[in-house]
Formats: C-alpha cells, structure tokens, sequence
C-alpha cells in the first residue's frame, strides 16, 4: 500500500488548497514543502491556496516554510495565496518582522479562488433539508 | 486570545470543507465532531464536504466519528458528503461492514460542491505565470 501525501492537497477547479492543521511539527513542514511543490508540479495548477485559519501562531520557522513553499511554486509557475489569517496572527508575524513576501493574502477561500479567474458560486434550488 | 478550532472549517460558496490531516488521536476526533457541528450551527450551511484523501487507513473508530458527524449535520439540516477516499480505505471499510450509512460520497470537491449546486468553475483569462 503506497503512503498517501501527510498533507492534503485538494482540487479547486484546477487551482489547489492545502489546509494547515494545528501545530506544525518540523517534519510536517518539511512533508508540506515536498507534497505540496510535487502537487503543483504534478498538475501544473496555477494557483496554490494556503489556509492557515487553524493556526493561532505562525513562528519564523513555518512562515520560513510558507515562503519558501511560494517561492517554489513560483518557479513552477503558480502563484500563492494565503487565506485564513488571525489578527492575532498578522499582530505576530509583523511585530517579528515577517512579511511573507512572494505570498498575496486573501480573506476567504472563494475570493482567493476568485484572485485566479475561479468563481465558487452558489446557484439557488430546492436542496434536500433546505427550506 | 481565543484559540481557533482545531481542525479548519473552510466556506465553499456557503458550504463547508472540512479536510481531515494525517491520523486523528481520540481527543482530535472529539475536537472534529464539536468543531464541525458547532460550524454546521453557526453558518446555517446545507452542505459539508469532508476530505479524506490523506488517510491510508480508517478504523472504526474514525468510521463512528464521521457517522456521528454526519448524524448531528443532518439534524441540522445539512448534508454531508465525502471525498477523497481510497480504493484501499473503502476496501478496508466494506471487509470491516462499515458502509458510512448517512454520508454521500464523491470523488473530488468540485463534484461534491455540484451535488449542492455550488459550481467551481475556471474562466480563463491570462494569469501572471500562465503561457
């Protein structure tokens, strides 16, 4: 049985979102780095969205890793936005002098998507439990 | 400084993405089903859409936890559908007689979101980085 990648790397209509879960211990984000620059190769995607809502710190080791994650996507081709940020976070990462450069910010998934030509739309109709 | 949820609840056009990480400890389980359904609650959703495609194993453990996630959801109005599964993960499910009775499945997270009528659509158009 092959090992399936730590971190999932999802499809969004050929952009991919890689949600960041907890505390990064050192080999996950090394595991990150790998999965996530082998999933933008492997697709040629455009686009890599980054959600780090789950995240109450980000120290200067993982936005090290955030940028180098950008930086290698961009020589891939696929530009990186990261979503999801705390206030706390931003607080954080500017008080460190950590401006995650080579990355856009975005509030939510949708208008990250929507930054490359990719509209997540809700189209009204009856639905099962909806009223 | 309040402390996040746990695990990411991402909003998908009005759905919910929920993108389950590596193995999950009993306490991460627990943290899935309140984190989950507390969002369910809060947004008012019709939808969730759990990954599952980093996992190379499902127990019945984590079987239970998504029933119950999507037996709380349902409750709430809200459908709920997986994706991402392996071909050795539903192996493994069905010689276990664990079917996930409650739960739709899918194979991506954009025909997921069609099944709710949220469409993940491309519209091209040039893109720094794209030929």
């Amino acid at each position: 049985m092959t090992s399936p990648p730590t971190i999932p790397v999802l499809d969004l209509g050929g952009l991919l979102l890689v949600s960041i879960q907890g505390e990064l211990p050192d080999e996950a984000a090394v595991d990150l780095q790998n999965d996530v620059t082998a999933a933008v190769a492997d697709t040629g995607s455009r686009g890599l969205i980054i959600d780090i809502s789950s995240l109450d710190m980000v120290d200067s080791f993982l936005a090290r890793v955030l940028a180098e994650v950008a930086a290698s996507s961009r020589l891939l081709a696929a530009r990186t936005v990261l979503v999801g940020m705390r206030p706390a976070v931003a607080i954080t990462l500017v008080e460190l002098g950590l401006t995650l450069p080579g990355m856009d910010t975005a509030r939510t998934v949708t208008e990250a998507a929507a930054s490359f030509g990719v509209t997540i739309e809700r189209k009204d109709r009856p639905e099962r439990g909806a009223t």
